[in-house]
């Protein structure tokens, strides 16, 4: 773990904000990734995904071994430097994608064989695999292969799906080995069973790792659950490791969970509604198609720093995003990204300053606390 | 017509080098106009335009009087300030695209009756509506409505359409009326047919422009009939007002076209090929898209200072561009626009140094004088 650490700076009640040392770079904790898919955050390039002030990407090893491969990036002098992002990069480890977009899965006890989404080619996954793979691609965190079974299902499934997925926690830890400067994390599954999480952090802190995550959440259980979940987990790892909340979320998720204590996040949704016209402001989601921007000569967030708010009317928005421009897409990316790297900023201000309840409530009661439809 | 004016600087042969003051900025000419189509020129920020070097853009009326129209766009502020741009724009008159666009067109003396190709709603553009919009639009030069038949035609039907066109822009120019700072260029029409194109000069001279653009040409007469109508033209426009040849074109024809005294260009052509996949360099254009460049660690382009070329393989740039991912067509837009100025700047140095003759045939052979097609 030379060259891995990380130093907390301050806590207020569950939350905790700090820095994640790495040999790329700082990562400011709460923390939001943005997800570069395929090597790419989308309508962005990466400067400026800098400027809005993300520490840290997330690749995803599903689409990269699938095009362009990850041999291929690795000839071409690894990830960073391919898709010209020089800090932190994390990967997951391909199984959700797997699970989620791949045609034809079989999981055996050895990993999972399934067919490209892309071209129909049969490709093998294991845990040795996606931990080759994450190295192939020079990523600097690396998270275990684990099955995620789809919510509902029955005790029995959840309990084995997590004992499989503590074999092949096992087994991606041995087969990172060691690799100074950077990280393997571990993934807590469980369901929405409090014992079984307990039990499967107990099983990843026994095998040791340099984060611990907590995979197989907002999957459509609801935040509710979601948030009584992290309370069952959280309690159960170690405070001096990293907590990575998998794939979550809408703005009030991450408050929610940033106060019972996780530590990083990654999720589609900024970048995914700036391509659909989608904005999100302090008071909550906005909808840029609705005809009543048609003529606000006003900005989107007239407190925000980006280009989209700089530069722009709401009406010039709402014509981009009617027109179906590119530069819609853009603007609105940038912008979501901004609002996404302030909220956290803003968290961990909060943190360090022993103030997160009145940001948090401050936040819900602006916000909007179940998080409005887009309108 | 004060606040607007051509400085010549430098001659050789036919062409000229010379600046075209205006209250929002000089325009270097030879100029290449990027086209901002629906008031954004597709995939890119208008920071990032100009910092190719662009002077000036091109809206099109057509568009913008569909949608988000023109009097919103003047309740909004002008153009300008809607797009973020504050340099000068020129705005065709919304014949061409009226003409290729638009359903059921019903073209009379008052002006042309057609069906918007985004809703259906019935529009009525004529001179005096087309000068109408380019007005409440804010720009800073604006174009005659002429009418532009399709080639090939007779001898007849050119000469009505020219009589039309020549009235129409009597009427443009009436209704242009006296807007100080702006300016109001003529089209002179007529085919390939030299002693029209000479009686359509003179006819626009009769009535007095700022400017004289070459119209109706770039329609699939081929480069060598192109070139001989300019040679027709050119010499019987006025040398102290800049002369304009439309959507135009390759870099090929445009080189050809500065020989023959052409001063300012625009053309989708870098923009479109950008989000196609086409790269234009000085040894002819390239396709991404080909496997070819799939593992290639190399720039596209060592010469270039465009981010494209300075930040990402052509590797890179293949991947991005198979995943359809939009960083490719904002990359590849980036360095076609930055390339087009590049070629205008060189072409700009040649004239004033004497050395056309040297640069644009230096320019043919590495490039290839007919525009080989993409590979």
């Amino acid at each position: 773990m030379s060259g891995f650490s990380l130093e907390l700076l301050g806590q207020d009640g569950a939350a905790r904000t700090g820095v994640i040392h790495t040999p790329r770079g700082d990562i400011r904790t709460p923390a939001f990734m943005p997800v570069g898919t395929a090597a790419t955050v989308k309508a962005m390039l990466p400067e400026s995904v800098r400027e809005t002030g993300a520490d840290i990407l997330l690749g995803n090893t599903y689409h990269l071994m699938l095009r362009p491969g990850a041999e291929r990036i690795a000839r071409l002098g690894g990830l960073h430097k391919f898709m010209n992002w020089q800090r932190p990069i994390l990967t997951d480890s391909g199984g959700f994608q797997v699970m989620s977009l791949a045609d034809l899965r079989k999981i055996t006890e050895e990993g999972v064989k399934f067919q490209s989404h892309i071209d129909g080619h049969e490709e093998f996954l294991s845990p040795e695999r996606a931990m080759e793979i994450q190295r192939l691609l020079g990523s600097d965190i690396q998270m275990v292969l684990d099955e995620c079974p789809a919510l509902p299902a029955s005790r029995e499934v959840i309990e084995k799906s997590l004992a499989l997925s503590m074999r092949w926690a096992k087994r991606s830890k041995i087969a990172f080995g060691e690799q100074p400067g950077r990280a393997c994390f571990g993934i807590v599954q469980g369901g929405v069973l409090a014992d079984l999480r307990q039990r499967s952090a107990e099983a990843l802190r026994e095998i040791g790792f340099d984060g611990y995550a907590v995979g197989g959440l907002a999957v459509g259980e609801g935040q509710p659950a979601m948030f009584e979940t992290l309370e069952a987990t959280v309690p159960h790892l170690p405070t001096d490791r990293p907590r990575y909340l998998m794939g979550v979320g809408k703005p009030d998720d991450i408050v929610g969970a940033v106060e019972r204590g996780i530590d990083m996040f990654d999720c589609v949704l900024p970048t995914r509604s700036g391509r659909n016209g989608q904005a999100f402001t302090w008071d909550g989601p906005l909808n840029l198609k609705n005809a009543r921007h048609a003529e606000d000569s006003g900005p989107l967030d007239a407190a925000c720093r980006c280009p989209a708010c700089q530069n722009y009317s709401r009406a010039y928005l709402h014509h981009t995003v009617k027109a179906g421009e590119i530069i819609s897409a853009m603007l609105l990316t940038w912008h979501n990204l901004a609002f996404y790297q302030d909220l956290m900023a803003g968290l961990r201000t909060a943190i360090a300053a022993g103030a997160l309840a009145r940001f948090a409530n401050g936040f819900r009661a602006r916000y909007g606390e179940s998080g409005p439809s887009p309108a």
